[in-house]
């Protein structure tokens, strides 16, 4: 009797001290994992009740997406090329919410690559517009007369050739793959980054040719801001050079025209769509340009500060990354502007680790870059990672650009991953979304939400992400204000919306 | 003149405040990479003179390789899948350095898949051996008469077979096809996990029917480890759930038994070649496995602890991750066994962020295991990468493992980039080298040092990682001092031997 009692109890002191340990290990789990929740991009965001339940619905349809792809990897479309499942896309529950919802501003665009390929299409069937067929490259430029440049084999009108061709659509689809990176050729899909950016210049090439022309410029530019504000996007800041532009008569206007006619058109845009409150420009040079070309484009950049202060946001240095000539090139051009504007410099576009590629990042953050463009490479460099969290310097991240351009396949390795749970200061933006048949932004905000970050990611990263575009842009307080007024207003819409619409479907 | 002067020192002051600001800038970069540098992975060793003189030997080689793929991306290897180049690495200059460095020891491999699948074939020649081909897989079993296991067709001795086809090669050609992943279809290079996985298992499958015949599975281990001391390494801790094996008439050995064969099988290797130190086991069980019978494996982990102390390094749990049950379900087991022996969990082998996968590695670390086996997800997770860092817990990367495993494509972005940069305790290892017919560590070693590291890490590296696998091995002091000897002698006739050879070849 009493050897049971000490063994009853001997079991019951064995229970306790398990319990009690498992316990401390239950604590100590909880506090682990929620620290790292405290840490992601958007655990701040306090939802009111209505996006609670608004949040409920998204990831209602988030986990079921993910969830199913966990149990069939082999459908699962965001380890393939974006051109592999784009059109796939509109079916999921989950991008069609994010499609409706007001997403700030976008901060990282190339103007010639804002418009949809279809509206571009439509553009060439402006009249005066000449094409040159080279061998597999397409110039176009709209003229009176045959235009003067160089070409190959003969200028003449598109809409003789298209009239000529005795079957117009087939006519335009061929012409599309010109204006278009868009293709399901799985080769063109496996190249490697200087065959897909050579391919990505030809387009460029094509397209710009289109551009220079005063007119269609003024219908593109409008029709580029309609994309963005049609996929609730209430501000842009536009990467451009500023060509020169010119008349069907030959007359040109130089890049302060060009400025103006920015300024004029988006006027135009905000009296007839009044809750779009306006773009910047971030006058950009290629880096492949002498240093003498670029000291001319950042003068450029101080005489539009000058003029059109309220225009101009600052200065980049574009072009592919790896080819260009590295930011220390630049350098005391650099730090002599660096007194007069503010810098959004790309870096870290690259997966050459340890070339002078690489460290433009350091660079860009040592000129005091106002943020980085990719930044792609930052997790390979924990010192400027250091110093982009110390300065709060916002990292513009393009994971459909990522994919398409040759960085990355499966986007569960791009390292927005890590950014989100590092909690950095992520925006997210599309870089050239024309150019890839990409939305203006929904896409690129699809994929980064279901396909990079993290199953348990919610709402309130979505709104943070929002949040962070007004925040990080280069607009004064009193713009962000007004933007932050826009986004609060439609935000409210869309959580209704959300809710009301989730009733009839689920 | 007065003005001229003026002039002149407003020019000179104008001239030496851009040359201090430049100065300062420069200093601010150097700093900046310097820490970087500092930072990064190897850095903390020093060179003597004739090391100096191999890494330039190296760094020769190897900057030339990486610059040339920098010019041609096209042709670059890294970004491909490894059986897309496996044939090609034999060329490279790097490589051979490589293959001669010793490694120190091997901390993450497993039992089966240790041995090259030539040896492997070699040994489907032994007598008695039978085969059931079934629906595209392959069973392989020693007995001397017709095996009792199920074949959904029928058991014919496999040298029957051979002899019956009228063509060995081609059948031996076939044969090899169930002994390894290795292909140059390119479909099974694209496909998802599980595909993977399954022929991975299916592999596992045919192999682990040929060893459980104890005296085949005597030579494999001898051979294994033959193939692992010819790539220079002098110490393996095998992981191994230790199976029964049987003899030819049905006779079968325990668990234990099974034991005692690698430690004689050992002690006659060491006999051969005296410079190899010896084994140590890592007992695993299947992660898909009942807790009931993880228990009952653990079980055997404490007696072996017991009774071969020496040979027990602690316990793993293995398969693929994703559809194996998390660490979690095991918590009141493992915790209990945490106060009898250590652990070496495998953790975050997954692409799926924020699922009970990925949670593995939390656990892991809470279980206080000694190192990671792949945390491929870790820089998803800083609070686990701080509790790595600060309990000094290793990470055994198997960069190609990662690659045929279908976690990642180009190199570049395997998160080993990062572990490095952040200088995190890395040691390399294989995984399955038998499956996808690598070296036992030298094509891991050169994907790493070649494909993943910065273009401007060096033989400080290496170095530093094979140190690294002797300072996180399971040895005791003793141990570590033992094969930290064998290593210094070895590495300074392989410093020697490079230097020598350069002379004759560049
Ligand atoms: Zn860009
Ligand atoms: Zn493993």
């Amino acid at each position: 009797m009493h050897g049971l009692i000490i063994s009853a109890l001997l079991f019951l002191v064995g229970q306790t001290s398990a319990r009690v340990l498992s316990n401390k290990y239950d604590a100590d789990r909880h506090i682990l994992l929620s620290q790292e929740a405290e840490l992601f991009l958007g655990s701040g965001v306090k939802l009111t009740e209505d996006e609670a339940k608004a949040n409920d619905i998204l990831m209602h349809w988030k986990n079921k997406e993910v969830d199913e792809a966990f149990a069939n990897p082999e459908h699962y479309n965001f380890s393939k090329h974006f051109f592999a499942y784009r059109n796939d896309v509109s079916k999921s529950k989950v991008y069609q919410i994010i499609k409706k919802m007001p997403k700030g501003a976008a901060l990282h665009v190339h103007a010639s690559m804002m418009l949809d390929v279809d509206s571009l299409l439509r553009l060439t069937y402006e009249d005066h517009l000449y094409a040159c067929y080279g061998d597999g490259d397409l110039q176009l430029r709209f003229a009176d007369t045959v235009p003067a440049q160089l070409c190959p084999f003969e200028w003449n009108l598109l809409s003789d050739l298209r009239n000529a061709s005795g079957d117009v659509a087939a006519f335009d689809t061929e012409l599309r793959k010109h204006l278009t990176l868009y293709t399901d050729d799985e080769d063109f899909q496996n190249s490697d980054i200087n065959t897909t950016w050579e391919r990505f210049e030809k387009v460029y090439i094509t397209v710009a040719g289109i551009l220079k022309y005063r007119p269609v410029r003024e219908k593109f530019i409008y029709e580029s801001l309609k994309n963005f504000y049609d996929d609730n996007v209430m501000y842009v800041e536009i990467r451009s050079g500023l060509h020169e532009l010119h008349e069907l008569d030959g007359t040109v206007h130089d890049r302060m025209y060009f400025a103006t006619l920015y300024e004029r058109v988006t006027e135009q845009f905000m009296q007839d769509y009044p809750d779009f409150i306006g773009i910047k420009l971030i006058l950009t040079s290629s880096r492949s340009k002498s240093p003498e070309m670029v000291r001319q484009r950042i003068e450029l950049g101080r005489r539009l500060k000058k003029e059109n202060p309220e225009f101009f946001a600052g200065f980049d240095l574009v072009g592919q990354e790896d080819r260009g000539r590295p930011l220390s090139e630049f350098l005391p051009l650099l730090m002599e502007a660096k007194e007069d504007m503010d810098f959004y410099f790309h870096g870290g576009e690259t997966n050459w680790f340890g070339t002078a590629t690489d460290e433009n990042m350091v660079d860009a953050v040592l000129l005091g870059t106002k943020r980085i463009g990719h930044a792609y490479a930052l997790m390979k460099h924990p010192m400027v990672l250091a110093k982009v969290r110390e300065k709060d310097i916002a990292l513009e991240v393009n994971v459909i650009s990522n994919v398409v351009l040759s960085l990355v396949r499966d986007v569960r390795n791009h390292p927005l991953a890590s950014y989100l749970a590092f909690g950095l200061p992520v925006v997210l933006s599309s870089d050239d979304p024309g150019a890839w048949e990409a939305d203006p932004m929904s896409h690129d905000f699809y994929v980064a939400f279901v396909g990079v970050a993290s199953r348990q990611a919610d709402l309130r990263l979505l709104k943070q992400l929002a949040y962070n575009s007004i925040k990080y842009s280069a607009l004064d307080n009193k713009g962000k204000i007004r933007l932050f007024n826009v986004f609060v207003r439609r935000w409210e819409e869309f959580v209704k919306d959300v809710i009301a619409n989730d009733s009839l479907e689920v």
